[in-house]
């Protein structure tokens, strides 16, 4: 297929594919030390981090799940709120980490407020940045600020998956102690890598944990360019690559990210659909499905013009549809895809 | 560097680069399901299991922490011969999953006899079948035999990280209920993607565990063509390709790998080196440095010559160098090398 319209993975940086067309690497020379440092020293300014970005070989899953075992101990009190798939896996980690869970839960499209977070009596608030299953966005700052005027040593962590590189985000100025993402979002290269950014209050928190997952042992490891274990090391090049590319032009490559997710907004508004997030992220657009109208009709009217698009998840499934330009797509090639949204739907729709 | 000689990474098969050049694939997509699912279906047939593959993104290390955390629990009693880095790692990895530990220390090197684990008392063994960091290999239908006789219940678990596609395993046959591997030693791709072989016994013996490794989880998911977290498709994808080319043609591959490791010894023994493991694995061939010649000159001998060889690790760090043909290596370039390594050698000992 030509268009992946997916909210990740996403189209490849052609930045990514030609590292990953590179003969292999081994770990533990020189040029391998001098890329992975790379990419950590480009992280660590793509996250707006003084402290340090650790690379996990493993999905965002992994990086999520790292945070929370890395953070915090059996039995604290964490508060959860839950408005999408991604903040309930957020829960779900929580709670298998052995950790006292105060789930709230939330329409999914909905977001927490700051008055619903400023709750004293946790260690920890647990957010998504992005929903990428709901394409709602939350206020960090806000919600962070909210939450530690009531909880003054709490920790706040985040699930930036979809945010990192197609959003500003913003470590310490944020109030945001710790942070996981992914390689097959924003950063344009394919699925295997997960981060984790810690702020210096983070790193000061950390406390040995698990095995695989043990960031303690990473930290070690990494500050010396290499890793506790066998990276995938090939899209760590890749990563470098495409960070090299993008992070010193940040500003425009932002811009360039909400303008494209806004002309699907636009497109789908043109066609009469609503959109599922009151707060939108830049990352994905989501659209309740029109009355009467199958999913699978909607896909299939995609799928003919070569594009692959997503559906709802949990309660959302059957009921909404998601577009993204998260990949590498440039200004023209948006044009195109709302050319081909707009062909897709009048296929579905006909006109009255 | 021309000549890639650690033993693992490794040289990638190209194939396996064929594959990553392509554009990125949706996970939850046809295309998608179909390579993962030909990967699972060949990796069955490497293992030689009736039970099931399953594909992890992470490391050889994540697998061998699945494989211990999902079949034993907190309290239960392994054995764990530790005779290298890797059979260590096992144990560490036990430990830190609760497990209580019976560590049987042997030097580096040798390798555990069957007499030593049939004793009684234990749920499980825990053994490396090629141990990469001596280049020893170990007699796993015997030892599986001889600790079974002793514990009818007990399972037995194998890193088959560097066995995999380099020499025959068979898991129900040899009486391994489960194994590990990864994608970056015998399968000839990059690193990022681990494997946990489980026999149809140890399926029953499955317990749901932590989160992002629970493999009760995975199974559920693997058995459609998906996986429970974001997988490096792409990766997968290369493994499908790699296998395809190797799994029908295995016994004239296997028995490449053998002459190629063999050739390797036979040149260290005209070269005067003595070899460190007792019985060699095809994995690897690694000698013990010749009188007063420090790693570094070996290293150096061998990179000026476009080489990257490995040092000793743990306690045999400084006393010995390793070479592996375990990569993308055809016959005629298995005889390059040979003479890349009498060459390095010139260099290092003057002709007396």
């Amino acid at each position: 297929m030509e268009w992946l319209l997916t909210p990740g993975p996403v189209r490849l940086h052609p930045k990514a594919l030609e590292a990953l067309a590179r003969p292999q690497l081994h770990h533990r020379t020189e040029p391998a030390r001098e890329v992975f440092l790379k990419a950590r020293d480009l992280l660590k300014k793509a996250f707006q981090t003084q402290g340090e970005v650790l690379v996990l070989t493993g999905s965002g899953t992994l990086a999520m799940e790292a945070l929370v075992h890395n953070l915090f101990s059996p039995g604290e009190r964490v508060l959860v709120p839950v408005y999408g798939k991604f903040s309930e896996r957020f829960a779900e980690i929580a709670e298998s980490a052995g950790l006292a869970v105060d789930r709230w839960e939330l329409p999914y499209g909905e977001v927490p407020s700051p008055e619903g977070v400023a709750r004293p009596g946790y260690r920890g608030l647990l957010l998504v940045h992005s929903e990428t299953s709901t394409g709602a966005l939350v206020d960090l700052p806000a919600l962070a600020k909210a939450f530690k005027e009531a909880n003054p040593e709490g920790l706040v962590g985040a699930d930036m998956v979809t945010s990192l590189l197609v959003r500003e985000v913003a470590l310490e100025a944020w109030g945001v102690d710790a942070a996981a993402s992914g390689s097959q979002k924003g950063l344009m290269c394919p699925p295997g890598l997960g981060f984790v950014a810690l702020s210096p209050t983070a790193l000061e928190a950390l406390r040995p944990r698990g095995y695989y997952y043990d960031l303690s042992r990473e930290l070690k490891a990494q500050g010396e360019g290499e890793s506790a274990w066998t990276p995938a090391i090939n899209l760590v090049g890749a990563v470098a690559a495409v960070l090299e590319e993008v992070v010193p032009r940040l500003p425009e490559h932002l811009a360039l990210k909400a303008w494209q997710n806004g002309l699907l907004y636009q497109v789908g508004e043109e066609l009469g659909l609503r959109p599922v997030p009151k707060v939108a992220s830049p990352a994905v657009a989501a659209f309740y499905l029109p009355e009467g109208i199958p999913y699978r009709a909607v896909k299939e009217a995609f799928a003919q013009r070569g594009a692959v698009i997503a559906g709802g998840q949990g309660p959302l499934k059957g009921k909404i549809f998601r577009l993204s330009l998260m990949g590498h797509y440039q200004r023209y090639e948006a044009f195109g895809v709302a050319a081909l949204f707009k062909e897709a739907f009048a296929d579905i729709l006909p006109t009255s």
